[in-house]
């Protein structure tokens, strides 16, 4: 742990003093290249700063290319070019600035792919194409409504029904430029001040939006069917922010009695239900979850989804689907903000949902992901880890928690010393080139962060995996899960 | 003028209605197709209703079809298709439903072109094609930074060095969604709270974001130098929003003396303004004026710019410039929220700007517009209207002002009645084909809707005219500018 002491930053902002301080020894080459810097939260506690004291300092690192932050893992010491040109300077000129060798990576877990695969990137190259060559310049280049083309809330409608069950009023949906673009619309809907529930562990981005609109927060723990309703109504929360389908991370889908209790709770109340359904089309196996949205007769449901799964993040499509009752609210509080994806993407995505050619991808693309992460589970239950790994939620999404049972290296299971394994897990992997994802940096309240089993979890993002290195996986993760079994640390 | 007795309403809510009340005009034909709305403010003082009420009855019409807004000249009613249905019923069923037919638009002056012109069109589609086919897959489906790709923000801080002679560092600027996604950023950093000085009249986007994002706002007027430093330093405002290139709607140019008074005003006390470009690249005579950020030596300024006007606003591009200082804080409150632009258009524009395409489009499409302007300035010189004509700040972007001499038919000049005159002539213009804006449209309080020199003023967008419609729009011109001449009315 970087220990700095920040009583000596004289007049220097403390954010700068402590970039100063780890950017000196990234430069003396006390923090290697490939080497983790802390959590921030754990880092800000340490020191005794704020922490968005350490957010500006990892910021300023990182814009300056001293540190790389990892979605959803953390900050990163970089191999420093400058570094290599010493070295070189006297050389061929030609040889590409490398520095110390980054340890090359053979499979991150910690993020999504940004892309599907390559066919959903031919398939959205083939869309534009087509869409430029066959579609009326008038239409491409004109003034559309505040919530997005017709065309192309008329397809979200019909693939909700076709798809997902429910029946929605193309004049309820609302496209947006990503799903944080359609969070921030939804804080502006419910308005600054009003308590938002989200569940812990979650997906930081949810509560980030709302904290950054002035909605306070509540992190409510979940068990095994979904948010936990008896503490959410313990909260002064009017909205619940949930992801039914398939909960970031822990991958769990909300039972039908949650589902019941939580549409109760909203409609006892004046309560709202914002659902998540961001990964609802790669449930496995079984039947499809219906969403909460089709069991929503009180009409207390915001939906919210994006295409970032499907095909690519890069493109920023997602969209809201309101209530009657909000569709007033919406005009009057963001009515006259312009729509934020382009016209020319919006036919192209209508396009695609139009022919079916977004079905067929999907369905072909989730084939292709079961595939791989058959493979990926096969050859972790073969190995050695066979007998202390175990997969929740393997079925529902892109991603899964792979549990390590640890309570045979480690006497006490509290919930720091869980953590503290993950993590030495994770810095064992990586140091093999697999980067994983400790299941308890996702948590905002440290008694969400793990769970009394004994057990080590991973949030494992496969999408993004090449099969090809699945042996290789193998090996880190069998080596790294012996990693306090060596000597001196038991 | 619509007159409804509010208190008849029993208990619906006032929006509903006062939705009804129209609705039930439009149907049963009291408003015919094509007459327009009185203004919402007139309407809601009128009825002693908020201003949100009429907004929401507005917007209700709007969503169902009874109406349609035009940006920034208001609601009009439409041709309702129903009764062309219970007409043509029994008849063929091709015949396209028309209801009474609206008045072929000859010109809309209301309204910017939604795209540059049809080789704007051509070429942004021959970037993506080219895009799509030169450009690495990996590139175009790759994670971005929160502030966009790194090729765009370089190919705009060389864009901004070549053309506006300003040094910008690429790591400063953000790109966004289109402008109000950018005005969004900037309320967000500026703080709620931060009161907010904007020009009166002005674009009421500016003033509804930062209303939307609880900045309170003053409305400061504007002479023939800009915004009035001596009212803007009375208010509490900490920011002013300016547009000193080319103000909208007045067209004005800021005088170099009043620029200095505002950087004065700025780097005095921690103040901020926010340069808002959006129009520089149509400066038709002259030398062009740098912007205030060339100046900005203490580092106040934001800059704020948009390729909706040289491009097409289809397109949803923008981007923030911030000074250093600034850096941090938009890291802090900002730096989690994804790029709301799809990295294919991020590159697609990166190439238009960096191969010297866009340059030579703007160039071309600049020559182009002031052909458009000579022809119609000289044709309604050469009119009866010539007399009474005159236009101001013809030279300093895509549109004017057209000031109309109406003293002779106006005993009086009294705020209230130039507007009424400006409204009249607009109403006689529109049953001839061509939408007018009045000036007095665009003010907030209504001490700046008009000035004391007994003439009527038009904002004219002419960006989107057809040169073949001229003679006709001087003829609509010349009949409309006679209309309080006739008997009865004076």
């Amino acid at each position: 742990m970087l220990n700095y002491d920040m009583s000596a930053r004289g007049t220097l902002p403390r954010y700068e003093y402590l970039y100063r301080c780890v950017r000196n020894d990234v430069l003396s080459g006390e923090l290697a290249a490939g080497d983790r810097l802390p959590s921030k939260r754990a880092l800000a506690s340490q020191l005794g700063v704020a922490l968005v004291t350490v957010e500006n300092a990892y910021a300023q690192l990182e814009a300056e290319g001293y540190v790389t932050a990892r979605p959803r893992s953390g900050y990163y010491v970089n191999a420093l070019p400058q570094l290599a040109v010493t070295h070189s300077s006297k050389g061929a000129s030609n040889v590409p600035a490398g520095g110390a060798p980054e340890p090359p990576l053979l499979a991150d877990f910690s993020r999504p792919a940004t892309r599907a695969d390559s066919s959903a990137a031919n398939l959205w190259e083939r869309a534009l194409r087509q869409t430029l060559a066959q579609e009326p310049r008038e239409t491409l280049f004109a003034a559309q409504p505040a919530q997005g083309t017709e065309r192309l809330r008329a397809a979200i409608a019909s693939y909700l029904r076709r798809v997902r069950g429910v029946e929605v009023n193309p004049s309820n949906v609302v496209v947006g430029a990503g799903a944080q673009v359609v969070y921030m619309m939804v804080a502006r809907l419910l308005g600054a001040g009003t308590r938002v529930a989200v569940e812990d562990p979650g997906y930081s981005r949810v509560w980030q939006t709302y904290d950054a609109c002035d909605l306070p927060v509540s992190f409510v723990p979940a068990d095994e069917e979904g948010m936990r309703v008896d503490l959410l109504a313990a909260t002064d929360a009017s909205v619940a922010h949930v992801m039914p389908s398939h909960q970031f991370p822990t991958g769990r889908v909300t039972s039908v009695a949650r589902r019941f209790e939580l549409l109760s709770w909203a409609a006892s109340g004046e309560r709202r239900i914002v659902e998540d359904d961001y990964d609802c089309e790669f449930r496995m196996a079984g039947r499809p979850v219906p969403p909460l949205l089709a069991s929503d007769t009180a009409g207390r449901v915001l939906y919210v989804n994006t295409f970032s799964k499907s095909l690519s993040s890069a493109l920023r499509l997602a969209y809201l689907v309101l209530p009657d009752d909000l569709m007033p609210v919406w005009r009057e509080r963001l009515g006259w903000l312009a729509c934020t994806v382009s016209v020319v993407d919006q036919v192209a995505l209508a396009r695609l949902l139009e022919s079916g050619d977004y079905d067929r991808h999907v369905s072909r693309y989730r084939t292709q992901q079961r595939r791989l992460r058959d493979q990926l589970l096969g050859a972790i239950r073969a190995s050695r880890l066979g007998v202390r790994a175990s997969f929740e939620e393997a079925d529902s999404g892109l991603h899964f928690v792979l549990s390590l049972d640890v309570a045979d290296i480690c006497a006490t299971t509290n919930a720091p010393q869980v953590r503290g394994i993950e993590q030495d897990i994770a810095r064992a992997t990586l140091a093999r080139g697999v980067r994983l994802a400790p299941l308890s940096d996702y948590a905002h309240d440290d008694h969400n962060a793990t769970r009394p089993d004994g057990c080590a979890r991973f949030v494992m993002q496969y999408d993004g995996l090449d099969s090809a290195a699945i042996p290789q996986v193998v090996v880190a993760l069998e080596a790294a899960s012996k990693v306090r079994k060596s000597p001196g640390v038991r």
